[in-house]
């Protein structure tokens, strides 16, 4: 069967996946830049927006890993766009005409709406319904390829909290937040369930990787 | 001036410094010994207790830093004792006739008892007063050497968020306890005074360094 992965969610040292304070300014809150600074600086991500350099080393093998085998993503509503975006019919997600999916997108929302075909392959799916019906649906259109669990904290944590990620990628990053939206709450039963490495690179951050026990 | 500092402070992935249920048959409630297999496998606390062998290696290279220059530690109740232990006129700490600190120890409790002299240098003084006040008497009683802050997570944490750390070693232990005493509330403006290193070592414990800024 087809895998189910989370790559490059990043957190701060104290857990938070996106800070306080989330606005269209703002979309990770008081957070700013910070949890992604080492990501975006990456040759993987350059390539994504056809930008020249990058780095290489080991923060960028991790980001490589992102894409290669995966054939749909999940998010929650608070990474498709700012509080309020489902009173906005235009709003069609932060990425610009092409996003950076190519794949078909299911947004969980309570206020689900038709779907979006964006330039590149990217189509956005709105569901609200529960994580494993949402996953059913992606692996279907997945068509065997994998399904990537894609953020924000709350979306990540109930998915790893039902047991139905193979694979999750998590880079912490040396800042404290204090506040904001926490991955790791009630997530005690993990400790069971995956084999957990964690490799720091050089420029501060690490790599947290779990991977299910077969 | 003399410095301030932590050693050997453990804590889980999602930022448990103890588990929840703390008893006298479990001083870590149910993290149980998770928290330090790392800690007591090396050589540095093999020879704490006259034991041959133990672990070289980084995480020694660490766990070697504990003693060296340190004149006193201030410890919260929770580290003394199980809770109740000021109704035990007899209690004198888990350690037995001998404690591993060979100096002045300053237990901070609100309800405060007379000191207690130890064999090997050990002495228990009690102390009902703020983290300033407890440290400038641990200074005194230190004699121009160093102060370790030794625990639990609630003394680390009021100690570093009044600024008053020089140096604090943090050990993330790859386990998730979902429950207990977390370290990191409200310290994001450490982010602002604290040079952060963080380094993964093969056993899977990833060590922080937090060193002031001058």
């Amino acid at each position: 069967m087809s895998e189910v992965r989370v790559h490059n969610f990043s957190i701060s040292l104290d857990g938070f996946g996106t800070g306080e304070g989330q606005a269209l300014d703002a979309p990770f809150g008081h957070a700013g830049e910070r949890l992604h600074e080492w990501f975006v600086g990456t040759r993987f991500f350059h390539a994504m927006d056809d930008l020249p350099g990058g780095t290489l080393g080991a923060d960028n093998a991790f980001a490589e890993e992102h894409n290669p085998g995966i054939g749909a993503e999940i998010m929650g509503a608070g990474k498709f766009g700012p509080p309020g975006w489902q009173d906005d019919p235009d709003w069609k997600g932060w990425w610009g005409p092409n996003p950076p999916y190519h794949t078909p997108v299911f947004v969980l929302t309570h206020r689900p709406r038709p779907s979006i075909e964006m330039e590149g392959g990217t189509t956005f799916h709105f569901l609200d319904t529960t994580p494993a019906e949402a996953l059913a649906q992606a692996r279907t259109a997945a068509d065997g390829a994998d399904v990537r669990i894609g953020g924000g904290p709350t979306v990540v944590r109930n998915y790893l909290a039902e047991g139905l990620i193979d694979y999750a990628h998590i880079a912490v990053v040396p800042i404290l937040l204090g506040r904001g939206v926490r991955l790791w709450d009630n997530l005690e039963s993990l400790n069971h369930t995956y084999n957990i490495e964690s490799v720091s690179t050089p420029t501060g951050i690490t790599h947290l990787t779990f991977t299910k026990n077969q």
